[in-house]
C-alpha cells in the first residue's frame, strides 16, 4: 500500500513553480464550496478584479484559465487565430516554437521570425517582416522568454504590430508581476500568463487578458473555435460580466482561493514594488553570482532579473551541480532546455522566492556546490 | 482592498464537487516541489498505479490530465477521432451532447444517437445504428449522465462496439469510484473522468485511461491532433512509462498531492466497497426521499445511486428550496441542467458525501426547506 507523500520543503529556485507563500497553501486547503456557490461567484469578481490590476488592464474579459500557462497560450492562438490566418511568430527560445506549432495546428499560416536563443526579438527585423507581407494579421511573442531568459520589447513590438494593423497574442507567463506590464498602454491584444511564476501561486492557472479588439475578432469568426474548453463565446458564460452565471466546466476551486490570495498579496505589495524588487534582486544575485565566478547567459540589458541563466563553466557537471543543490540544501534551480540543454542553469528569482535572504543562501549553496562537484 | 477569502464550511450535495476529506485538503497545502523534482516523479509513478486499482485496468497510458473533466473529455476526442471519422455519440443529457460538439470541432463525422433525457442509452437503438452504417468507427457514451443520473450499460455497449469493430470513448466522469467500472474486463478504449466527483478531490484534474487499441490508433494517425495541450503523442514525454520524465507543460503539483490522497483513501476501503457503500446509500437516500412525498425521476433499476434527481412537486420553487439549504444548512444541491432545468434538484451522494450521517440530516433539512418554501 502507498503512504501519503509527504515533501520535502524545497526552496524553488528554478524556472517555475516558485515558492509559494505560507498564506496561499493555507488558503488552498479551506473548505471546498460549489462552483456556482454565490460566495464563491463574489469570489470570482475579486479575483477578475485583482488581475485587472496586475495586468494594469481595464478589459472586462480577464480571468484565469482552469489549465495551466500552455492551455492559456492555447486559449489566446485558437481564439483570435482563424484558419488562413497569417500569423508572425517571434522564436527566440522554446515557447515561441510552441506558439509556432500551436498556430499551425489550429489552421493558422505561421511565418517564422527567428532569432538566437538567448537574445531578444530584434524590433527591426519585426518592422521588416510586418513592412514586407502586409497578409499579415497577427504578431505573436514572449515578452519573458522562460527558456532563455531574454527579455523582450513588448511596448515597440506593440506599438509596431498596431502601425500594420496587426493583432498581438502575448505570452508574459514569466513575465506577469516580474517586470514591467502594461496591458492597456502597450495596446497588447490577447496575453496569457501562468500561475506559478512571480505571482507565486501553486501551477494549474493561466490568467488571460482579452481586448474589445481581440473580443470582436472572436465574435465574428467564421469558423468556431475548435476547442470546446477554449472557446471563449461559451467560457464567458461562467466567467463573463453578466449578473448570472452559468455552468460551463467545474472551476478548481481550491486553486482559485490560492489565485486569490496570492493577488491579494501582489496588491498588499504593489505590483510596481514587485517590478522593483524583481529588479533589484536580479541585479543583486547577477552581482553575485560574477563573484563566484560565473558569467550569467546573454547581454546584462536584455535579461530577466526573474530568471537568470547562468552558463556552465568548462570542466564543470551541470547535473550533478543541480543534484548536489537539491540533496544537501533542499534546493532547485534548472536545467537548460531546447537548444540550451546542457549549456545553462537556469535560476528563478520569481515572487516569494525573490529574496535578498534566499538569494544569499543560494550563493553559498553553489559555491559549495561547484566546488564539490569537481572532487 | 480585499480580504483573504474565508469559506464556510459547505455540506456539498449537488453534482460535483462533493465534500471533500480532510486529509485531502491537509495534502493539497503541502509545499510545493518542482514539476521534474525525483520525488515528484516517483509521486507521479503511484499516482498511476492508484488510478489504474479504480479503474480496475493494467493500461500504461493511466494518468491525470491537468485540467477538469471537459478537457478529459476534449482530449479522448481530439486524439481518437480523425477528420473524417464517423462517430456515433449517444446523447440521453448534457453530456452526450458536449461530446458532438467537440467531435464535431475536431472533424469528425457525429451521428447522434437520441434519447428521452433521465433514461439511459438504449442498446438496442445503439446496435441497429452500428449494424445499419458500417462506417461508422467510434460509439462515444456517457456511463453516468450527471445531468439526468441516468445509468447506462458500459459493458454491453463496449459489446456492441466491439462486434462492429468500433472504438469506444466513455464518460465516466460521475461513475468513476461510484458505481462498478471495470475498464479491462469490458474492454473500454479511452476512457476519461474527474477528480470532483465519487473521487471526493477538489475540482480540476481529469484521469484518462486508453489501451493500446488506442494508443495504435493515435500514434498512427495521418494528421497531427489539433490541441498541443492534449496531444498524447506529447503530454507522454511527461506522464509515460519511460524512466526519463520531459517537460510538457507545469503540472499542478498540490492538486496532484490531493488526487493522490484521495486515491489512498478509496485504497483504503477498497475500490468495491466503495461501489458497495454508494449503492447503499442511493438506496437509503431514495427510500427517505419516498418518506418525504417526493418522487426521484427516472426508473429505479436506471438510476444512479450517487447521483440522484428528484422531481420537484407541484407548487414547490425550485430555487427557493435549494436556497434555503444553502442559507440556513449550508446545504448545497444541484438545479437541473439543460432540458430538466427547473424540473428537478440534482442530489449527490458521491464521495465522501456519500453517508448515512449526511443523508439523515440532508433529509431533515430537505423536509424544512420544502414546508418553508411553501410560506
Amino acid at each position: 500500500m502507498s503512504k501519503s507523500f509527504l515533501p520535502p520543503q524545497r526552496i524553488l529556485h528554478g524556472p517555475g513553480p516558485s515558492n509559494i507563500h505560507p498564506r496561499v497553501l493555507e488558503a488552498m486547503a479551506r473548505p471546498t464550496v460549489g462552483h456556482l456557490d454565490p460566495l464563491f461567484v463574489e469570489l470570482m469578481d475579486e479575483i477578475k478584479s485583482l488581475l485587472k490590476y496586475v495586468f494594469k488592464t481595464e478589459n472586462d474579459v480577464t480571468f484565469p484559465i482552469s489549465a495551466p500557462g500552455s492551455v492559456g497560450m492555447e486559449a489566446c492562438i485558437v481564439n483570435v487565430v482563424e484558419p488562413g490566418d497569417k500569423v508572425a511568430v517571434c522564436i527566440n527560445g522554446v515557447f515561441g516554437g510552441r506558439m509556432k506549432d500551436i498556430i499551425e495546428r489550429c489552421g493558422g499560416i505561421a511565418v517564422p521570425v527567428e532569432f538566437d536563443w538567448g537574445t531578444v526579438v530584434d524590433t527591426n527585423k519585426v518592422e521588416e517582416v510586418l513592412s514586407t507581407d502586409n497578409e499579415i494579421k497577427v504578431l505573436a511573442f514572449v515578452h519573458a522568454e522562460t527558456s532563455t531568459g531574454a527579455m523582450s520589447d513588448a511596448k515597440t513590438l506593440a506599438q509596431i504590430a498596431q502601425s500594420h494593423d496587426c493583432y498581438t497574442i502575448v505570452d508574459t507567463v514569466t513575465a506577469l508581476g516580474g517586470i514591467p506590464l502594461l496591458v492597456d498602454e502597450w495596446g497588447l491584444d490577447a496575453v496569457y500568463s501562468g500561475s506559478q511564476k512571480c505571482l507565486s501561486c501553486p501551477p494549474g492557472l493561466s490568467p488571460v487578458t482579452f481586448n474589445q479588439k481581440a473580443i470582436d475578432k472572436i465574435q465574428n469568426r467564421k469558423t468556431k473555435v475548435q476547442s470546446w474548453f477554449s472557446d471563449l463565446n461559451l467560457v464567458l458564460s461562467y466567467w463573463g460580466s453578466g449578473s448570472k452565471r452559468a455552468y460551463h466546466h467545474t472551476a478548481p476551486i481550491n486553486a482559485l482561493y490560492a489565485l486569490h490570495e496570492s493577488l491579494l498579496i501582489i496588491q498588499e505589495e504593489g505590483i510596481e514594488s514587485s517590478w522593483d524588487r524583481h529588479k533589484k534582486n536580479g541585479d543583486y544575485f547577477c552581482s553575485k553570482v560574477k563573484e563566484l565566478g560565473l558569467e550569467p547567459f546573454g547581454k546584462d540589458e536584455e535579461r530577466l532579473p526573474q530568471l537568470v541563466p547562468i552558463k556552465v563553466p568548462e570542466g564543470i557537471e551541470e547535473a550533478k551541480v543541480r543534484s548536489i543543490l537539491l540533496n544537501e540544501f533542499n534546493t532547485e534551480i534548472g536545467a537548460g532546455l531546447g537548444a540550451l540543454a546542457g549549456k545553462v542553469w537556469r535560476v528563478g528569482l520569481m515572487g516569494y522566492s525573490s529574496s535578498r535572504e534566499s538569494i544569499d543562501k543560494l550563493i553559498e549553496a553553489l559555491k559549495y556546490a561547484l566546488n564539490k562537484s569537481k572532487e
